[in-house]
């Protein structure tokens, strides 16, 4: 990209579980920086998965990119070096979006389901964005009340979200691949013009989505880590070899 | 009521944490009984108030027939005894409809939010009906993928407790009670005529409703009883007062 050469990195924003922010000498412009750390069950358990951050890159930028074919707005410029994204710089919804298609995890537990059981539809779920409340789920009503999101957001986060489910389903199904359920965070962008919208932002990879071998049920995401279930890295690496080839 | 005379309380239906349900010799109708028992936090604390049942069923015929005159469809017929109230058979909706304008309870903690603050605007929860998961909360996309409800069905709930929330707010503030949040549950009630509706069913009363004192905050419902405040059965009492006068 031409824009490339004029813009630098600059002073760390943030540092996440799984990744750094940067700004860019650009004020709409930042960097994310993949990181091979990992953390689960609200940062109790903590490791690194080496190579991670270089896939979880790979990957990302290849679905952002994908999504944008579908039309879908994303935070995703270009993919700039192995472990660096350059995105327009979102005001981060502080709502994490679950769209799930199979039980595993905590909707299992908390509804007493079977994991592995194909839900009747899609589900959405809505989780406020807050390690010290252990990500709390939420509904439209919350959401607004806390002043999070208004409703006509939320409903743009729901029908985004269902969208996205569509197209990566389908394009993981050709992989062999079972899409179990996935996390997406929006944020608002502001473009230069001074026009405000609605954007995917942060990253889709195996630690953010649930994957399964879709003969075996095997599975290729960060419950391996979460679990102790053994080669980690492989899984990471045959996601990335099933979808990047 | 003319249709009394001819009918009669027949087998027990159900046996729950605060009152009895009993089958009558008309299919359509059944007589739910109102028990002193007292059960707090998943049933893990149980007890007895005083005279509670009675007190309940008077609160919950007055506030039944109240609604009934602003057209919301309850299951209510009549009172027939101090502790008997004669309704309509509903098949139960197995969701716990919560309506919340001020913070309080799990609220407060799930949120980190403050007891007593005001909410922007009134919150609409629901939960499932199942003491062995602990009653989780759960959005329409759950509901319906459970199969407890339709979309339809649940936005029609979600009117009704809006509906319900604004006109028993407005009654408590008359008697000097702050409506702070209150449970609901619904049915399906199937006519003679086959003809399916959905009606408000359970209690309204210091069991199901958060009500403090409109000057001094002072708690008069269950939480007497959940949190040991002392002054149980008065608080009943008291409330009892100041809506029937």
């Amino acid at each position: 990209m031409s824009t490339l050469t004029e813009i630098a990195k600059d002073k760390l924003l943030y540092e996440g579980k799984a990744k750094r922010v940067y700004a860019t000498t650009n004020p709409t412009l930042i960097i994310q920086e993949f990181k091979d750390d990992a953390t689960a069950f609200n940062a109790e358990k903590r490791g690194k998965i080496a190579g991670k951050g270089i896939i979880n890159n790979e990957l990302s930028s290849f679905f952002f990119a994908y999504l944008t074919d579908f039309g879908i707005p994303t935070h995703f410029v270009s993919k700039i070096s192995e472990r660096e994204m350059l995105c327009k710089k979102l005001e981060i919804i502080k709502i994490e979006v679950v769209m799930r298609n199979i039980v595993a995890g905590s909707l299992a537990k908390r509804y007493g389901l079977k994991e592995g059981d194909e839900l009747r539809h899609p589900v959405t779920e809505f989780y406020l964005k807050n390690d010290a409340l252990g990500d709390p789920m939420l509904n439209d009503d919350h959401a607004s009340a806390l002043s999070l999101a208004t409703y006509e957001e939320l409903e743009k986060l729901r029908q985004l979200a269902s969208k996205i489910n569509a197209i990566l389903q389908e394009l993981f199904w050709q992989k062999r691949l079972k899409l179990v359920d996935f996390k997406l965070e929006f944020g608002r962008y502001t473009s230069p013009e001074g026009k405000v919208e609605i954007l995917l932002g942060d990253e889709i990879s195996p630690d953010t989505c649930r994957l399964w071998d879709a003969d075996t049920n095997e599975k290729l995401d960060k419950d391996r880590f979460r679990f102790d279930l053994g080669n980690v890295e492989q899984a990471y690496q045959e996601v990335r070899r099933r979808v990047l080839g």
